[in-house]
C-alpha cells in the first residue's frame, strides 16, 4: 500500500511539474545562491518590489530543478486551514484534504507563499516546524504528523516597501530564512524583456524602459512604487497592437498608477519626452 | 466527455450572453483601447465617477465582442468564496459551486468586478494569478488549478472620489490592469442619452444637463458627487409622466444627493434658474 | 410548469397583499409624485424623522396601487443573505430558501427596507442590480440570475437625523433613487389623526399636538428628536383609558425620551402649560 | 387542526403562568397606569436603578392580569435569533424552534426584555414591528409573518444610569413606549419588605435601611449604585442566620460594592453607627 | 421516570464528590460565614489576589458541606453556551448537552466560576436569574427553564488587582453577590502550609515566607503580584529534591514574575538575605 | 477494557517518542533543575531570545527522561478547542477527537507550547486546572473530565523581548510555573555547534560567531533580535556547498534582518572585518 501511495503522490506531482523552460533572465548570483540553498534545503525568502520578477524566479528555479511548485497567493483573510488542510463532509461523514502547504510536503514539491506578511499569524506560525531541524508539519486537527518529502522547500516572497508597524513578520519567522534581495532587471535587459514579450522594436522597448526609470527616481515622492517591469509590457503589446505609443503609455504606464493630477502631470511629460507625437 | 463539458459550458455562456446592443455613445479612443487590450487579453481597469457609464460601457464592448459578461457588485463582506465558489452541502454528501469568477473563466466570459475596492483583501488577492502570465484560477479547497479559458478577460471599476487611505487597492493589484479614465459625456451627448431614454424633448434634455454642470462644481465643495447621468434620467422620467419640473427636478437631483439646508438652496436655485415656474 | 410557478407566486402575493386601506392623510403632492415614479419603478427613499408616517405612507400607496408590501426592517447585525435567501439544510441536502428582497422581484411586490443605513454594506449592494437598467437580482450562491417582475419597485427609508461620518449610504447607493421629504403632518391634520386613533375629543388632541410642537422646538438642543405623532396616540389612549391627563403625558410624551432631569422639567412644564389640574 | 394549535399553545402558556402572586408592595399609581397601558397593548418600558423591583413589578403585573410572563435577561452577545428562533439539525433535516418572543407573540404572554440596551441592534430593531401598528413578527427565515396574539404586549427595562454615548436605545426604539420611572420603596416600606423576607425583626430592619440611605447619597460620588434592596434582604438573612450584624453588614453591603478602601471606610463607618458592637 | 432521572442525578454527582479533606486553614470567620450564607443558599462572591488560596477554600466548604463541586475556569473566549450547553449533532439529529452550570443547577452542586470578569458579558448576564429569587436557569435555546436543585448554590471569585474600567462586572452582577475577603496567610500559617506541602523543614519554610513578605511590599512598585504561595511551595519542593536554595528561590520566585532588571536584583538580593551560600 | 485503553495510549505515546538523543549542549545547571522540577511534575517556563535552544533542550529533556513529547507552536487564531479537541462529523453523527494537551495528558507526555503568549487566552487559561494541585483537564464540551497520567508534565516558552502591554500572560498563569532563563551559547560552544551542524571548519565557525557576537550588540539599538545560532549554521552550511563566504553571510546574517540601509551597511561592515576578499 505503501507504493500506492507513492504513486498517487507521483500523479499529484505531475500536475504541479512546469514543463517548459519559464523565460528568466539571471542577473547576479541568484541561481547559484538558490542552488545552494536548495542542496540544504534552507528555506528561502525572496525580497523586492512588485512585479520585478520574484514569482518567475521561482518558477525558473524549479524548473531547473525539476521540483514541483505550489505557489500560493496570501491574503489577510487566509487561515491556516487554507494552507494545511481541512476536513470536509462527505456522504460517509468527514474527509480530510489536504491544503497547498501539506501537498508540498508530501509530494517534496517548491512551496512558494507569494506576499506572505498579509497572511494572519497562524499561517505564518504553521510553517516553522518544516523550516527548523524538525522539517515536519503537524495536522494537530487530524493528529497526524507529517514529515516533508527530502526534496521539500519552503520560499516565501516579501515586498520590504509594504512593512508597517502593524504587518511585519514575527523575529522567529524571519530568522529561518536566508534572504536574496531582488529588484527591476538592468535597462539592457529590461528592454530585452519587453521586446521579446510584446513584438516592439528595441527602440521602442528601450524607450518604454526609460520612462520606467525616470518614474522609479519617484517612489516616496508621490508614488508608492515605479512602473513594473509588466506594465511596461502591457505598454508595448499596446503599441504591438497598433495603438499610438503616447496613448498605450496613458493607459499603461500613467492612469493605473495614480490619480493625483500633479503626478499625473509629471508621469505624461515623462512619456512625451521620449514618445513626440 | 470532454465534449459534454464543452457543451455544458457553452448552455452556460447563453445566459451571460448580451442578445441586444446596450445604448452606449462612444465619446473617444476608448472603444479601440479596449478593442486592442481585450487582443492581449489584458486587464483593463475603468475608472470614474459614480454613474458615468462604467457598467455600461462594458456591457457594450461584450456586445460588441460577442463575449459573455458576469457582473459582480463588490462589498465590503465578500469574501473570495463568494467569488470562487464553495462547497454545498447535498444528500450524497458536499458538492462544489463555482462562484462567478470560476465560471467566467470556464466559458470564456469577461469577469467584471464593479468597485473591487469595496472588496476585502483575500477577494483581491484571488485575482492575482488570473492576472498575470498564469492565466490560471487554483481552487484550494478543490484541489484543482483551473486555466482560463482562451477568451477569458478581467475588468474592474474604481472610483477614485471614493480612495482613503484605509482603502486602497494594493500598488501589486494595480500594477496587473491597464486603466482607462471615464467622466460624464460630453453635453450635447448628455443631452441626446436624457431625450432618448426618458422621452423629454432636446430642449428639457438640454436645460437637465446645464443643471447638472452647475452641481459638477460643486464636488468637494460640499458635495461629494456631482449629479450623475442616471438621476438626469429619472428627472426626464418624472417630467415626462406630466411632473412640474421643478418638483420633478427637486425630488430627483436634489433631495437624494444632501440634507444640508444650504446646499440644498444652492441647488434649488440652479433648477430655478432653468426651469422657470 | 411555467403556469404552476406563476400560480405559486400568486398565492405568496396574496399573503403580503393590503386587504384594508390603511389611514393616511395626504399633506402635498407626495401621492402624485410616488405615482409617477411608480410608472417608471423608479426606486424612491423616503426621507424624516422617527414616526412621522414613513412606514404608513408605503403601506397607503401599496394599497393605492394594489401591490403586495414586503418590509424589512434593517439592522446593524443584517447580511445580505439575510434579503436574497440561503440555502437551509433539509434531510435530501440543502434546500434554497428565498429571502423578503427576492420574493419581492419574483411576484412583483413593492420591497421597503426600513432604515437602511442601520444595514451593512452588503445589503445596500446587494440592491444595486436590481435598481439601475438591468433590474435583476444575481442570487450568486445558487447561481441564478432573477430578472425582476415588471410590477417591482424598492423603496428605502432613511432618517437624515441619524446619519454620521460612519454611517451613510455610499454616493453610488444614493445616487439610485428619487427621494421625498417627509415631516410631520400640519396641527390640524395631527389632531384629527390623534382624535380618531385615539377616540379623545378634538380639544384634548388639540392640546397633546400643541404639548409636541413645543418639543420640536428642542431637538438638537437637548433633545435627540421631538415627540412623534406614535407618542401623541400613545398619550390619547392613556387618557382614553381615564388616566389624568398630565400623568398620561408624563408616561408618553417625557419619560420615554430623556433622563435629563432639566429638560424632564421643561417637558413637565410643556405639559402643565397645556393640561392643567 | 387549528384547535390542536391552540391546545398547544395553551399548555405552553401554562408553563409560564404564575401561579402565586409575587411579594410586591405598590408604591405610588404604577399598577394603575400599566392596567391602562395594558388595556391598549402600549409595549411599555421600566427605567430605573438596579435591584429596585423593576422585575417583581412585571411578575406582579402578570400573576394581576393572569397573563403567561416570559422574561429574557440582554446581553451583549444576543442576537436576533435568540429572541426570534432558528433552524435546528433534525434526523429529518431542519426543525424550526421558536424563540422566547415569538412564543410569547403566539402565546399571548407579556414578554419582558430585562436590561434590553446590553443586546445588539438587531435585537432591538426585531421588536419594532410588534410595536407599532402590525402587532406582527415576520421570522424572516422561516418565510412565516406571526400576528401577534391579541393578549401579547412587550415590556422592557432600562437603567438610564448606565447609558453611555455608545450604548443607548435608537430614538426610534425608544419612541415606541410608554415608560414608567422606578426608584428604591420609601423607608417604611422598604424595613418591611426586609423583615418579611428575612425573618428580622423592625427594628433591625429599619437600621439596615438607614444604612442604605446613607450609601444611596454616595452614588455618583465614588459609587456607582447605591446599595439595592436585594442586599439589604441578604443582610438581614446573614444576622437571622446568628451572624453578627456588623459582619454580616460586611459581607453584603460592604465587600461587594467597591475596592477601594476610603470607600469601604465610609460605608463601614456608615454601618458603625448604626450597629454598635 | 422521574426516579431514574434522580438516580442519574446521583450518579453525576458522585463524580463531583470531594472524597478527601482538601488541605485548609480557616484564618478568620470565613467559614462560617460562608457556611450561613449556604444555609440561604446566598452566591458568593470570593475576593483577592492569584494563588492565596480562594479555589482551595471553595473545595474545603464543598467537602464540609458534602456537596458536589463543580469548577469553571472562565476566560474572554467563553460564550454563554459554554456554561449553559448546546446541541451537538448526532446520527438521529441534534442531541442537548448540559453545559457545566446546568449541571450543576439540576443535581445541586455547588458552581464555581473562576475569575468571572475575563468571561463575556453574556456568560455573567446568564447566571441573573439563578441569583435572585427565581432560582431558575432558562435554557432558551432549548425551550426549557430549569429551577435549580434547593442545594444549588453559585460561587465566584474576582481578583480586584486585575479590575480595569475596560473589564469589571455590572453593578446588576455585583448586587447577587454577598463577597468575602481573601489575602495570603499569615505568616506561621503559612510556614506551615509550605513545610507540609513539601517536605523542608520548619526553619527553610519560615525563610521562604520572609522571602516572600518583601516582594509582597513590592506589588504596585514594579511588580504586579506579590509571590503567591503555590510559589513558596515550587522553592520548597526544588530545595526538598536536593537544589541549592538560591538556585531553587531563583527559579520559582524570581524568574517567573518578571524580566526587569532593576527588579530582579531587588528579588535576588530578598533571596541572598535570607539563604546564605 | 482498561487494559485496551493502556495499550492504545502505549501506542500513540510511541509516536512522540524520541528514538535518537538530540544534539544539545548542557551549558549550566538547566538539566539538573529540570530534573527536579520533572521529579515534582512542576510546570516549567523557558524564558529566552529566538532560535537560543528553547525547542531543542527540550527535546532533550524528553529524550534522557524517557518521556513522548508533544509540541504546539501558539499563534493568535488558536482556539481552545485546538490544545483540547473538538467534536467531528462522522457518518454515525459527532465523535470527539482529542486535541495534543488532552492527548498529552491522557498518555503522560510532556507537552511543549511554543510561544504561549502568542495564543489567545482561552489557550492559556484552559491549562490552569493541569498546573495546580489539581491535575486535571475538563473537557468542558465532552463532559469529562482527565485526570493527568502521573507522568504528565507542562512546559511553556515565552520569549521577554516580544512581551508588550498588549500581549503577557496573566499573573495568575506565570505564577503556575518554574522558570529557566535561556540565551545564545558561550562563543567556543556556539562555534562548536556551527562546525558541527555544517562541515565547516572550526576557524570559520569561530569567525561566524564573532560576526554574530558584533550584532548581538544591537539589539534594541536598531535590530529586534540578534543574529541566532540558526542563522550561523545556515552561514555555514552555504559556505560548505562553496558559496563565497561574504557573499553567504550576506545571504543568511544580513538580507534577512532587516531592510534598513544603514544597519544593512553595519553588518556588512561586520562580516567584512572577519571575512575578507
Amino acid at each position: 500500500m505503501l507504493q500506492q501511495v507513492e504513486e498517487m503522490n507521483t500523479d499529484v506531482a505531475e500536475q504541479y511539474r512546469i514543463t517548459q523552460e519559464p523565460f528568466y533572465r539571471v542577473t547576479g548570483a541568484e541561481e547559484a545562491l538558490y542552488q545552494a540553498a536548495y542542496a540544504r534545503r534552507m528555506p528561502v525568502m525572496l525580497k523586492g518590489p512588485t512585479g520585478c520578477g520574484k514569482s518567475r524566479f521561482v518558477e525558473y528555479m524549479a524548473w531547473k530543478l525539476q521540483r514541483p511548485l505550489i505557489t500560493v497567493a496570501c491574503n489577510e483573510d487566509m487561515t491556516a486551514s487554507d494552507l494545511v488542510g481541512r476536513f470536509l463532509l462527505d456522504k460517509d461523514g468527514t474527509k480530510w484534504q489536504d491544503g497547498p502547504l501539506t501537498t508540498a510536503a508530501r509530494i517534496g514539491a517548491i512551496c512558494y507563499l507569494d506576499e506572505v506578511v498579509e497572511a494572519r499569524q497562524d499561517t505564518t506560525v504553521v510553517i516553522h516546524p518544516l523550516t527548523d531541524h524538525r522539517r515536519a508539519l503537524p495536522l494537530d486537527k487530524k493528529g497526524e504528523l507529517i514529515e516533508a518529502h527530502p526534496d521539500f522547500q519552503l520560499v516565501i516572497s516579501y515586498n520590504p516597501g509594504y512593512q508597517s508597524l502593524m504587518k511585519d513578520l514575527k523575529q522567529s519567522t524571519k530568522q529561518r530564512f536566508g534572504a536574496l534581495d531582488f529588484d527591476y532587471p538592468e535597462a539592457d535587459m529590461e528592454a530585452e524583456i519587453v521586446a521579446r514579450e510584446t513584438g516592439v522594436d528595441a527602440d521602442v522597448a528601450q524607450k518604454l524602459v526609460q520612462v520606467a526609470h525616470r518614474t522609479r527616481n519617484l517612489k516616496g515622492h508621490g508614488l508608492d512604487e515605479g512602473i513594473s517591469t509588466r506594465l511596461l509590457v502591457y505598454a508595448g503589446q499596446m503599441i504591438a497592437e497598433g495603438v499610438d505609443p503616447q496613448a498605450a503609455c496613458l493607459m499603461t504606464m500613467v492612469t493605473p498608477l495614480t490619480d493625483d493630477p500633479d503626478m499625473r502631470q509629471t508621469l505624461q511629460a515623462a512619456v512625451e519626452t521620449f514618445f513626440v507625437n
